[in-house]
């Protein structure tokens, strides 16, 4: 039941540039009739939350074209070939933002972005130990950089002002993550008085 | 500082099919160099948390072509030419699942799912007073429909099993809306008592 129910025939590239391939697929649908397929193939997509010793979060602001609006964001980008979603991170969280990390986890597992159209797979860290170094952004970037308390960054995504998917999902995860440590601090002390 | 960084002289569409249409611009960038913008032009993404009385949520269960594996996802699809994000889910809800709804709410705010290369933008409602009907799939969908509790549907979230980015960011959601409700229901039980 959890089989591939399409039949590709063939694969044609129909636009590329440096960032996407488009490529259309000739397709027998699951309902056995003849269509089409097209696909959005991308670079990895990935997302730093960087985190300081005192709880902020570092937020880029940059103009997204695509969308035609102003975009407060966590720190994000898109692998280099060759490169793995952690070193892509890495290399983000220098360019961007002029960091540095001591410590990486990763966020949760691996998302799928637009998976009607695209094969874009996401990927999300958190970053700690942060130590200064000079940022250099791409020449396609015009970037702003702030630091905003944990909550402050909560009340962006619970207000809708931040609508970038990737930073809404760094976000809500990695406040499931503090939920569940505080719930099983309190289970710990708990056990301890009992 | 938020204002439109780039230039655009010209647009192009190099593809386009029945979902999508991808153009390419030629720009000036941030920078003052000369380039190109490619840009994914999609329909309106929609997601549907249908919550029935008990607690339980609607998943369905199909195989995601472009990325070449199943997904368990909420009630999800793109709107039709001149639909707008309600009346796709609520359509929707009825395709895919056999369910007409008493009650619609907005679930956040608007989302942009990959805004890198894609002008893409997502809604989430949440769905009640559910009544079933008969479902009737489009031929490009095998579907497969169960109902999960919300603690296992939350715990599809956390384990990474459930990849689907509005699929995210709409049980993430709802759980702050929950978390929220009873800290506020704790709140005036405390007011109440003192």
């Amino acid at each position: 039941m959890t089989e591939n129910p399409w039949i590709t025939h063939s694969s044609r590239v129909m636009y590329k540039n440096a960032w996407i391939t488009v490529r259309e697929d000739q397709v027998t649908r699951p309902d056995g009739k003849p269509g089409i397929y097209g696909v959005v193939e991308t670079r990895l997509a990935t997302g730093v939350l960087a985190l300081t010793e005192a709880d902020a979060v570092y937020l880029v602001g940059q103009y997204r074209y695509p969308m035609e609006c102003y975009s407060w964001e966590i720190i994000e980008g898109g692998s280099d070939p060759g490169e793995d979603a952690l070193e892509a991170c890495k290399r983000e969280l220098l360019e961007e933002a002029g960091l540095t990390a001591a410590q990486w986890e990763p966020l949760g597992g691996e998302i799928h972005l637009s998976n009607c159209h695209s094969s874009e797979r996401g990927y999300l860290y958190v970053a700690r130990g942060l130590h200064e170094g000079e940022a250099s952004p791409e020449g396609t970037e015009a970037l702003q950089i702030r630091k905003v308390p944990w909550s402050e960054a909560l009340a962006m995504v619970d207000s809708g002002e931040i609508q970038d998917a990737l930073s809404i999902m760094a976000i809500l995860r990695y406040e499931r993550v503090r939920h569940m440590q505080d719930a099983s601090r309190a289970e710990s002390e708990r056990n301890f008085m009992d």
